[in-house]
């Protein structure tokens, strides 16, 4: 394959590749966070000199501006001097999720530390390193052959973990600029480790905040408990109201128009390597799994909408003991929503049945933090196709098909505004630890990732 | 009367008293913040020198220490000068509550403000001001007379915000240190302005934290929701299960035993000055009252028990959005007890009623903070009746006696340990903002509390 020389050059610049990863790891790029506003841009200054030094073309950053706020800059580049070839678009997103808690990383979380194989660091897998394997795929290709097998459009986001409103308006508004045949998105995991895997559904979701208000000012409780309202009864009231304690939504309507998986997309989620008691053991770590129960677990992280609480600000949180009845209580909800959900839909069903089932004495206001659409790509693709037979060039083993349940809400976009599918191809594992104290990135998976990237280029450029 | 020399005293020095008692409220003397520890010390030498200033005899600090840390230390001093009269315990305590949210005060908590004949500040009314008024009374005494009417003994603890452990062990253990014929203790509010009152009634309380574990480690909702346990949502479920939404507590046996007030005592209370409508608009200020319907406010706040939830800690409560599933997630909840309820009976109950009710898949641990008994004070006494006299006096009205929801444990520490009655006599004011921002003290009521206090010494010295 002509692909070799890339390869080899991938491998033997491995240990600087890393070294660059790790630099930009170090950036503590939290993109909900306001204060790191200066932090997000860094991140973006760095993608960009990444994937100019790689060769790419026309690199420079977007300033993206949302109805609340000025959003982080999108980085852009492209490479498209490959005339009859097809277009590849490169998302990734170079901003990570906030890391506490803090207390429980072994190593601080932007001081990115090698052990056992792997870099632990916020945003190791969950998006920089996959997103890097992108860039030095490019590099890889350009610095050997001078040219790349197909036309690349690169496009990387700093507000993923936020929603990705910059992102969402500038491809609704200038598409033309991405117009491209297929995305490729290294966002995603590998369902076991060594097994090559493609994503091809994700889950939506709606995130809420959902606030409750009582008396007017906060109240003592020895003076006022017992006729004052307490808004985090209430709020508890209506959660336990909203999640029945079998894992059922109680929201009227909530499972209506829900697409069930095919008969032959379950059959080939039963055949995958999933042993339930050890992913209890291992990956989740409580006594028991608990939600709906007629359904499989990988039916329910992958199929199945749910509610989650994610922290409840407001009253008393310090140490010891405050006797105060707060004015106000405030939870954190999202719903993952499945195809044949709407995220409107859903948000406007929730809000009624909260504001019927809000107890007396207090007032509920329901807002809309973000919210994504839940999305399923057909395997009946060629990009698909060239992805798998990388990946198991690569591998040594036949590729699988499974779903995520996360929300990768640009997915849903290209499809929608771009018309184009996209090759959710990831790298990785169930026990990176995204979102939570100690995030890592399996080093080989960053090569492997490379190498697979690389050669689902030239597959595509030969199909043309 | 002979008290009129110690009252023109004080009425001379009036201003002089208020800029001490200032000088008092700068000190964040908050006992639950383990960095105040030093400010909470300062406090104590600040009302030790005071005492001392006034004349008092053998002033000392008590050091405290109780199982689970060293304590504050207690204010100890005595004028024991007066044999064959009574002896007057006089209790305060010079902590407060955490200030939290800062952001609602409209002066900063520690730099007490006048307005509209108020002093604003974190402590002003609870308890700093009404024991500062103990320590003028006895000043306005010794500085006119050059000896009490009665015999005297003080103690001013620094841990009643935090349960008061350290005065409890130490009333237990050196009971004959404090040997006394009744206890005057000023922490408590008149149920309207210009009406004296007197408290025979505190409710008591266990302040608690559940926790509630599930993952082993902070999980990605959107891999993991479905099927791991979401702590927030069991904890919600836990507490919709604890307090139905008509008020009721859900605990079986919660309610055994309970001692109703009597039709007397019920009686009197219909006649006192209460106007719901008022009382839910300018003290609560909720669209609506809560609790038990079938039991009026006064009752449903003094004589009835009720559950409050402080603050939920844990979990992700920055800005923005985290698509978390917490490990583990914490209620601060408190049950208000009525006479006939035992804090330790009360405990076991709630213990396993939340282990009975916990949901699968997550753990519960349930903590005992702090507790205080209930307690009722009769009125047929020597000492209320000198007290009931003294207010009269001053303010020119028949004084009432009410109940207070609240708790002052020291009060059944007295009454068990000592064998004395207490003298609650308060000259809060139902809009004081006890424990929450803009926390005031009615300047005029400082005033007239340490005439009533001058009067109440001179009657009870007189009736020996």
């Amino acid at each position: 394959m002509s692909s070799n020389e890339a390869i080899d050059y991938a491998k033997k610049n491995g240990a600087t590749f890393v070294a660059e990863l790790k630099d930009l790891l170090r950036i503590p790029s939290i993109s909900t966070t306001p204060e790191r506003v200066g932090d997000v841009r860094r991140a973006a200054e760095f993608v960009a000199e990444g994937l100019r030094s790689a060769g790419m073309e026309n690199v420079r950053l977007i300033e993206t501006t949302t109805q609340q706020r000025k959003g982080h800059p999108l980085v852009y580049a492209d490479w498209l001097n490959a005339p009859g070839r097809p277009t590849v678009l490169c998302y990734g997103h170079y901003d990570v999720q906030p890391p506490d808690p803090l207390d429980e990383w072994k190593s601080p979380p932007f001081e990115p530390d090698e052990r056992d194989g792997n870099i632990y660091a916020r945003g190791a897998v969950d998006d920089k390193g996959q997103m890097w394997m992108h860039v030095k795929a490019l590099e890889s290709l350009l610095k050997t052959d001078g040219k790349l097998p197909v036309n690349i459009r690169v496009i990387v986001e700093g507000e993923e973990e936020v929603g990705g409103e910059g992102i969402a308006a500038f491809v609704r508004e200038h598409g033309d600029q991405l117009q491209a045949d297929a995305a490729l998105v290294s966002d995603t995991e590998m369902f076991a480790p060594d097994l090559p895997t493609l994503c091809v559904g994700l889950r939506g979701m709606i995130y809420t905040e959902l606030e409750v208000r009582g008396a007017a000012q906060d109240l003592h409780s020895g003076m006022y408990g017992g006729a004052a309202p307490n808004p985090f009864v209430a709020l508890a009231q209506m959660i336990a109201r909203l999640k029945r304690e079998d894992g059922r939504i109680a929201i009227p309507g909530f499972y209506d128009g829900i697409e069930e998986p095919t008969k032959a997309e379950l059959e080939a989620w039963r055949s995958l390597p999933f042993d339930e008691e050890h992913y209890r053991k291992t990956e989740v770590g409580s006594t028991e799994l608990t939600g709906e129960e007629m359904f499989s677990v990988l039916e329910r992280t992958w199929s199945r909408p749910t509610m989650d609480v994610h922290g409840m600000p407001g009253g008393f949180i310090g140490a010891g003991a405050k006797t105060v009845i707060p004015a106000k209580a405030l939870a954190k909800i999202s719903f993952r929503l499945v195809p044949g959900m709407k995220p409107e839909e859903t948000f406007a069903k929730y809000k009624a049945f909260v504001e019927e089932v809000c107890p007396k004495g207090v007032q509920v206001d329901v807002r809309m933090i973000h919210s994504g659409e839940p999305i399923v790509v057909s395997t009946d693709n060629e990009y698909i196709r060239a992805a798998q037979q990388a990946m198991a060039q690569v591998f040594g083993k036949e590729t699988v098909f499974v779903r995520g349940g996360g929300s990768i809400p640009i997915v849903g976009d290209f499809v929608r505004e771009l018309g184009i599918p996209t090759v959710m191809m990831g790298f990785g594992l169930p026990d990176d630890n995204l979102h939570a104290p100690n995030e890592k990135f399996h080093i080989a998976n960053f090569h492997r990732g490379i190498e697979s990237i690389i050669r689902f280029f030239e597959i595509v450029g030969q199909s043309a």
